[in-house]
């Protein structure tokens, strides 16, 4: 039922060729998904500053250049954000978009045309170890393109906790903080101890044997004895990133 | 939005109070799911012949009665039915409602007021050992007070083939069939090769060490090699028999 | 013991040269499996429409290649459906039979040759992602082979439920509705209480980290909350459609 | 290191006793933790609104009353919350401090004298069915002594999308949402999609059989395709409440 | 069909009221499964020497005692055991039959009739630690009513493989040996590579913590290094011995 | 201590030089393991009709020829058994012992030597599906090699039961049984329930999804309802045969 | 074979009866464990200082009473040590033995006679929270009992690192450290970070929900990115304690 | 607050700038960490004979040698490790660094400088398998380069313990012994049963089926029933020889 069957319907009842009634019953029995708008606008003033976002694995080169440029031309001011992407993926996107960027760390391909500030504070992105940097750096990227001041802090794991105090007053400054950590995941429970913001830990698939692919990690965030914590997927620095934005919406 | 709050609205545009236009821009911004009453009277109907169902456990007897009652009275043409019921549970309805009756085997409250056939074939409840007699004798109530026709057969497990094929002219006649097994849960694999109808499997928690609740079971059916098998939660005889009916709708 | 066997011993009997009692005896002796004739007949009727089905995945092109001749020519007007195959094997098979088709999405080489319609309402398949697309594909082809008439409706998951409700009159239209989803696995929860038909529900591979390969929409479909659902195996796109064709069997 | 010490030291310094470099090699060599002030004060800002907070479970009525009062007496301004409490628990408080409160359905015994206003806008706690209650109502509880306004919307799962949907306006005036879900926890992904603000979702273990104690709504959480979900232990209203007053902080 | 039934058709073929080719065509469309008395017969031998067994648990003592006085009575030779059976189900029992006993240890109620020895070996059965006893002990009763030589080898575990190794004469004179185990279930392995007979290893749930109910013996059962190992479930000694009594049946 | 060293010492307790408490003294702080050569012995009897083994997944063809080689010279009367082997494998063996030969279904190289018959009856291989047929046929080439009669029969799943009963006779008549079957594994049940002989059950790591690599069947096997039944380890059919082998020795 | 048996064997080779050769022969015909004897004396040395041992989980108080008084009574100078003991168990050992003490946080029922000194070093036995004191107890009991020097820090978890380095110089002083945690077991991995000795963790149950009894803290330790971390089994303070008590031997 | 800020500090409260209890006043504000000099001493000396180490898997071979290069010229007199390292990353080492080595079986590349003995005792090593020695030498790799006298013994199965027997005095010289097993992982627990020194465990990923990547192996030594064992993650013998290592400090 879209805007014209709608009109149509007013205008019989204005003409008198519909009772008042009658349209009511009319109305009834119409979908009414189909009203939505006010749910469309809405959320169009929701998505102000959110990239539109690409999965890119399993998906060709030329599938993702393909959505990536459709992206970039419906929502012309937006940020484009395509994760979990090859170099290759990125070279047909590039071809098509030149001012793409490729993020080789993140795995990402960026279109960053919106450049407001949209968080209020800033967002800290840490690591436990070098081999989480690839998930942070996805968590970086796209805190960045969702218009957030963003900082990180690598290689900071537990087993040195010296590194990690003599960087707390980076923590104290922070509104939210993402934690990366593969492995035993207790990175976030010593953040969180330390700081009076929300920490939102991802794990990491790092780590082998009983590490088993990140499970190790989740759970232990799951386990977290700091109440500040709340956990995402393995490996999903993206959705990280996306949850810190949204609380550090001004 | 109700009924008079539409009804108003095309007054307003008959009485040209308000343009077509301007009523269109009205109604897109109203909460829309209100408009949803054709969805209530279309699940009415499909709602018939359906019980309403308290699931009992965890709820003291006091509680049971209370919500039985309730919708007893509110749905006075249905039937009422309390599943995983404990007696003292039943003898707290019963005070209150004397025609409900017990069904210990089944662990179910039943007020079968709805005798209705709904369903056109007969429904067949199996179960492969006798201590998943209580989960067959839920989806067996349920069915019953669903508007089928039902028969059972018990204790026919694959160990004992001959048992099975003794009584293959009755699985032929069904027109949909539940089976319940714990341990290996092998059972619907054979039945499903037996006959061309669909085999609703239920793993039970029947069994001990490896079994792990049923956990056994459950996979043993997710990979039949008979086509025709699909599976719902362990125990679950309720929802069994719940598809079942559907299936068997006329 | 063949039917010539049986045939001499009756006419032993008809010539007195074996008494009824004896006959009894000898007949007592003989392997009772190989009367099981009527069971055959019987089958055969019930496997009317059925699709010959050849599970692909683990075999060369030339061994695909062999048993769908081999199928095509003994079940001449039988419909064959080779599952889960890569476009080698379809080329293999295609020097042999020109007629055999090959549907890339649905990884199935199919051979259409019954189009009769066995199935009285129609199935609808639903995807809630894109990557579900391949199993729900491997659905639409199976039912189609079956003889059924298909819909499908791709792309509504629940995180964006106004698609899913646009569509709300398509699914009141079908008369059991299979759906495909990955990573949480809550569509058919949506959609069961949407309609008042089963619902088949498949667990895709499709997700991450804790997806565990399907794990978790696994779960979750066996825990939906909606009565009306019941689960097959992860990826089973094809047991998911020949329980479905049970189900609209006329 | 008190800080007598340390006056001590530069005490020596100023008179000469000791030069500036002999007391660098001296405080080189204390232990370096003691000079920790700053981070206690630092904390005690960051503590403002917060509750103290006992886990009741597993400790007995005496060890809970003791602990509480001990806590009450020593931060004489603050709400204390005592999550998992039983009634007796209660009472063996409410002899020695006769204004704490028993929630019965939150199982919470709560102390509330900080009646400040701490978070900027309203926390929303929904729950799936009824029996999510108990978890729900911890996180209303503890997000109210946190200082926050609370709402609560229970029994509006999946399964039954109208009802969540009637109450949409509400969920769009929430800065955060707590979603509490058992069985196959899909309700968070649902909210996730109709809003933009963080969502934490709790799983609970409601359910039974493939429920596993909550791993199958734990599991469908972390999947959630909505990207704006983040999750906490299961049954752990506490920390979900916890964190959403972190993020709804001024 | 039963031979009356058979005899009936034999007469009227003989009487010439049924041609021998009707007559197959009728037989063809009985069910064929009542034909099996050949395999009755073929089964009463293989069963010779075979007891009637009850599973206790979950049963109340009247039902015990109502099903072993069953047993007893159309058995009559045979022996009857009961496992998993409390006192109280014994005391049920011996009202009825004064006969039977209890053993405490195995939790079996037995009546051991039939004292042939149908074994040709002897049947050992070994406890890697004290707390397996009862899991052993099981195996013990079974082997003895299946009428073997039974002995048994107690508190060997690996953890002091001296004790074990004082007993070798007695496993080299073993046809097969039972191995029950807790813990890490390393014993089997042991005992495999002493002997050149086949080991049927029990897992039991003794242990605690990473023990996961008996799951560790388990795994550690199938993945024995030594070959001549197999494994039955949990906790079931019933089962290790009733595979024993076969591999030793003369 | 090597026979020499023995000897030496009663040499010198015979010519006096050590008295015979001395000596047992001297014997006591030996290390005893060496005097284990009845031990040798005794195992080299048990051993008649062994084959040598060999694991060859992860060796590298050059290796697997070396040890082959070897085994082949240092065992000169015994067959040789190279299981889970490529064809590579086999070219490098078959350069250095012509007679050597490969079985490409059992992925087996094979020396067969010694062609007497150890075992007493015949031991029947069975597989569910055609894919589980490898491991069925690595159980054939192991019991050959060990010198028994060995029977087959495939493709006979509990999803066509008619099937297998077809060849009841063949199962009637076997002294052991292996039985091969992947997803859900219930094959061994049925066949069970069927005989009277041990059954070694061998789940397979055929199917897809919730079949967990052999997992479902694995636990199938476990909790059969047929007490005759023990399983071994997945895809383990060297084991199987190697069982059932000394179950049918003499 | 005792040392008699030995004796006569070389008298006879003394006195001619015997040659040389045939007393080899017959050394090597007899079971060769029992000349064991330099193992025992060698482990009676090595089991200085060790407790003996009861796991009284599981056995009546009579039970425990009659092990532990038989032990002390043979064992009269060693230390006897009764774990996961109960109250009532005490009580019926202390009614035959007056000096045996109970400690109830640890669970332990200790007869401390051999007060020597047997480690070099201290051993800091530290909890995570205080729910894992319990488990630390046990651990401090039974290293107490093995002639250490014992120390013990409590409740310094993670999420408060301040507490943790404010003893920093406590943990330089330690030859090996026990840290026993529950939820996500971080603290291992810290403590592990700051000092260079061993640290032996112990998981412990404590936790909910996610905690799954200990697996979580588990696999956190299991994957300590701290390498001087070894874990035992969940809850096992008396393992760690007995490893630690061995790694400080003098 | 490096040491420049800290003179500056006392020279300000030497020359009155500053009154003491104005500076420590400014000293309670100034990050605590950067104190933290003694720590940093303290540990030099703890790490004296470790080496520096490199996790070279999922590195490139340039990024290894960088690293590698790096290390060796920043700790000139350390032992440098690279473990899990392929021979191309080796390659890559040598070009920059002549005297580094490969040792292929321990997959390592060494830099061995620091010959000195750290440790007092020797570390055995042993491995169940032949397959289990690449993580053993990984083990011997790890512990010769932090100063240990090592030894090796492998392919020590509990399937032949006379293997294991006929060396149990290296076993009694040792202070402490790694075992490396995977399968069953048995041999741990007879190992710790025959020696009064630690035992450091190691699952390994060797096996199969229900070996499950290891966890087999690692749940047996965690349930091991010897008191002496404690465990690492799978695969890890670098963790293991640290440990050790660290045990046999003198």
């Amino acid at each position: 039922m879209n805007a014209d069957t709608l009109r149509k319907l007013f205008h019989e009842v204005r003409s008198g060729k519909l009772s008042p009634d009658e349209a009511v019953q009319r109305l009834r029995h119409l979908p009414f998904e189909d009203l939505g708008f006010a749910k469309l606008d809405h959320h169009r003033a929701l998505r102000q500053g959110m990239p539109e976002v690409i999965f890119s694995e399993g998906k060709s080169p030329t599938q993702v250049a393909k959505i990536f440029t459709h992206l970039a031309a419906h929502h012309e001011r937006s940020n484009i954000l395509a994760t979990r992407a090859a170099e290759e993926q990125y070279n047909a996107v590039a071809t098509q978009i030149s001012k793409a960027e490729y993020r080789p760390l993140a795995r990402a391909i960026t279109l960053h045309r919106d450049r407001r500030r949209y968080g209020k504070g800033a967002i800290l992105v840490m690591s436990a170890g070098t081999s989480d940097i690839p998930v942070a750096e996805e968590a970086v990227a796209t805190a960045e393109l969702m218009g957030n001041q963003v900082q990180h802090l690598y290689d900071v794991g537990v087993a040195g906790i010296h590194r990690l105090l003599a960087h707390k007053s980076l923590l104290a400054k922070s509104r939210v903080i993402i934690v990366c950590a593969g492995m035993e995941g207790a990175l976030p429970s010593v953040v969180g101890g330390l700081v009076g913001v929300p920490v939102v830990a991802v794990p990491t698939s790092v780590g082998y044997g009983a590490a088993f692919e990140g499970l190790a990690a989740l759970l232990g965030m799951l386990n977290s004895c700091a109440s500040n914590v709340s956990v995402v997927n393995i490996d999903n620095g993206f959705g990280a990133a996306y949850v810190a934005s949204l609380i550090n919406r001004k």
